[in-house]
């Protein structure tokens, strides 16, 4: 479930401890600005000709844009914050039929964190300007990385990166 | 700077205050299981034909693996636990040259939670047979979703996913 956090027929929660299971903690680094307010709009998945939305980032962290134009697309991670985090199995099309949440991109998860791939359009002071993002507006930013299929490592090369098996 | 938790020439960090930064919570659901014991080690990047490891999921969320055997590949969310989380600007060769980190696919990060796409297995019980990971033995696992690029909506569509702009 997803649209409106209820239970759907045959879906399973599990009865999660928060305060025992505070493994590690976020800190929201900027907000994102889309054109949907409503669950019941949002986008099932980005597209790259999709709206252009905002990407906001909050300071200490603007410094940490620096470069940002050599890549052309980020992975971008959000955390989904309208989301239940308890259930195991879930019916996204609410017909009976259920299936595990890590066998699906359903925003109900243990850790609701989204991800999508944006084409980066123009990026001025903490803004960038973005196509494929595909969450609510006012979404908090947890993470911006260039997409892995265009980055290559600055970093010398270490052994693991030559072990196959 | 990611080796040591050294910081290097030019490197710039800032002051974080986590507890007032708690802004969501994670749950670690699992644990991965990897050949690389340091992070001098590791690959910088998962490959296809990387040694196998194992993902190993935690109780309560075992059975939100049904369906895993749907997908060839999934993307795998972790905590980068030995990462330090200030650096905005860092010197991936060492060299005095400094990028920011959100240009950067560096472990250092304000939330340092790692992305790869890892080609499934096996699957038996909690344990999944991975391809493709980059991470340390012992990383905690966040998240474990179908791969983007093979995974279709289930739900029916909503209004953003015609929206383009």
């Amino acid at each position: 479930m997803v649209r409106e956090n209820e239970v759907r027929r045959n879906e399973v929660m599990v009865k999660r401890a928060s305060a025992e299971h505070a493994d590690a903690q976020l800190e929201f680094i900027g907000v994102i600005h889309t054109p949907w307010t409503s669950r019941l709009e949002c986008p099932r998945q980005g597209r790259a000709d999709g709206p252009v939305c905002e990407i906001e980032i909050f300071e200490p962290w603007i410094p940490a844009l620096a470069g940002i134009e050599k890549y052309a697309r980020y992975e971008v991670l959000y955390w989904l914050h309208q989301s239940r985090r308890d259930l195991v199995l879930q019916s996204p099309a609410n017909d009976g039929q259920v299936r595990g949440t890590f066998a699906l991109r359903s925003p109900v998860r243990p850790n609701p964190i989204g991800t999508s791939i944006a084409e980066l359009v123009s990026a001025t002071g903490g803004i960038l300007k973005v196509r494929g993002l595909d969450c609510l507006d006012g979404t908090p930013l947890v993470d911006l990385k260039p997409d892995r299929t265009i980055f290559v490592p600055i970093a010398p090369p270490q052994k693991g990166d030559f072990q196959t098996g």
